[in-house]
């Protein structure tokens, strides 16, 4: 499993016989997205649902999504450090992703990792975002669960619609519910998720709210019950097809868009870098730079 | 000029004469991309910026960048709002950036509309993105100078490390510097600037530390004159050019990718979402579809 998830962060063209093996049982697991700025306590979180996820004897697996810097491409251990409590059950594969080197970059190399988990026998797949950037929200957003996680403190419920999350949350979960201000925290998500609920449709999903202790293992299981509750919704209101269309299109699409990146950098005429200087220079509009670009390819 | 960045946002298609007009002088300004988590005093920075480099008689461009939500296209108006300091000050443009329906994003939208600003005589473009997820960190990353800010408490050096900002600050700015742990903040800051110090050539930039407290106006001039010697640097070192050259090629490669993203879904045999369905139930491989998606566009 390690080596291919190793093939499918690399982008190797081989890819494409493996993923064409794994056929239908590739997109069975449940994928839960779990989101949340620094500091939130999502890799702990995580680390309990795992455990309460097999205590119900569910296979899982855990991508952590590391938005490996552009300049070095260096990744950080922690989160693979910190999952050490798992290391020896055969029901719980823990990997850390990184885009370094992947054609369609994370949005690419994250769905197909968690294809070969499903294909695997994982019942879950549990996808670690790191920060709430729009790439990290693009990514939790291809989940067929969305869980956001927020402190008190961190940042108030005004900063969470900035960066996007409240429309695609559909579990919150205030972690460090023992830290003042908690409640406080709740109370703005519900009253923003009041706010919205004129504009969901009969029979729409109304996003959770939950507290948890992650450190002190408290509030888990509802949160894992609440995932339970989403997934049966998701499956009786034709939401998971939906949910998986929209992941498969973004999927194939970041995978071409790749491609093409780096068709764009082997142009036997003038390729980018060579257009990127006359623009630069003020010489040529990026516009019509753009335009060169495309007629050599097309 | 706000009609023209209107326009920008727009991605219309006329803006390739606008950007052909501005030839040269729309590529003199400095831009300064200001980044760092929610919460770290941006706005307020920002601001306090445009004071300080209208008191030195500059003429200031901000442009707050938005990642607006990927599922309603829905904008805060918050950081307009707390601008309002400038809203008579003939020498200051203000505007919250949209990617909103943009062809190639924000990343092609935030440099087109740096442009518009430097063909109209602005200094210095300041380009303040909420946030430090991935696509946050490349929009700053394509500035001439990197400003990054930190709070005390806001999470330590290794969650910076984690975002991957250190690679890309030449500033370092620990805001709210009256607050517990700033020190300890501008330590961590600095040890790690330390440890990548052997990695450095000689004649590269050292990355600056400096303190601020913005809502009281304090350490704002040593960062104006951080800012100066940076651009000497740059100009100095030729790595102006390069990173100009960096980010032209960004934008181009945006705005065609943009271009060919709206071509997947107008494609008259499969289409994306046709293909989408497909892989969705596991009946195609994604690099398949996306071989086929490539097929029909070149």
């Amino acid at each position: 499993m390690a080596r291919l998830i190793t093939l499918v962060e690399s982008g190797d063209r081989a890819l494409s016989e493996i993923a064409a093996e794994l056929g239908p049982d590739s997109v069975k697991a449940v994928v839960v997205g779990i989101t949340g700025s620094p500091g939130v306590g999502k890799s702990t979180t995580t680390n309990e649902l795992v455990k309460a996820l097999r205590r119900t004897g569910k296979r899982v697996g855990v991508l952590a999504v590391d938005p490996s810097s552009p300049f070095t491409g260096g990744a950080i251990l922690g989160d693979r450090v910190r999952m050490q409590d798992h290391a020896t059950d055969p029901g719980v594969y823990i990997r850390s992703m990184s885009s370094r080197g992947h054609l369609g970059g994370l949005a690419a190399a994250t769905p197909a990792a968690a294809r070969v988990l499903a294909g695997a026998g994982c019942d879950y797949v549990l996808v670690e975002t790191v920060g709430v950037g729009q790439a990290e929200v693009e990514i939790a957003s291809l989940a067929d669960t969305t869980l956001v996680l927020l402190a008190p403190g961190m940042g108030d419920a005004i900063q969470a619609v900035k960066a996007g999350i409240l429309e695609i949350a559909d579990i919150f979960v205030v972690n460090k519910s023992d830290r003042d201000g908690a409640d406080a925290t709740v109370r703005d998500i519900q009253g923003m998720i009041a706010l919205g609920a004129s504009e969901r449709e009969p029979g729409q999903w109304r996003p959770r709210v939950l507290k948890t202790s992650a450190a002190k293992g408290e509030g888990i299981d509802a949160v894992v019950e609440a995932l339970e509750d989403h997934r049966r919704w998701l499956e009786q209101s034709g939401e998971l097809d939906k949910r998986r269309q929209h992941r498969a299109a973004a999927e194939i699409e970041a995978l071409a868009l790749g491609e093409l990146r780096a068709r764009f950098t082997e142009l036997p005429g003038e390729d980018l870098q060579t257009l990127a200087v006359e623009v630069a220079e003020g010489r040529l509009d990026p516009y019509a730079a753009s335009m060169r670009l495309l007629e050599q390819i097309s």
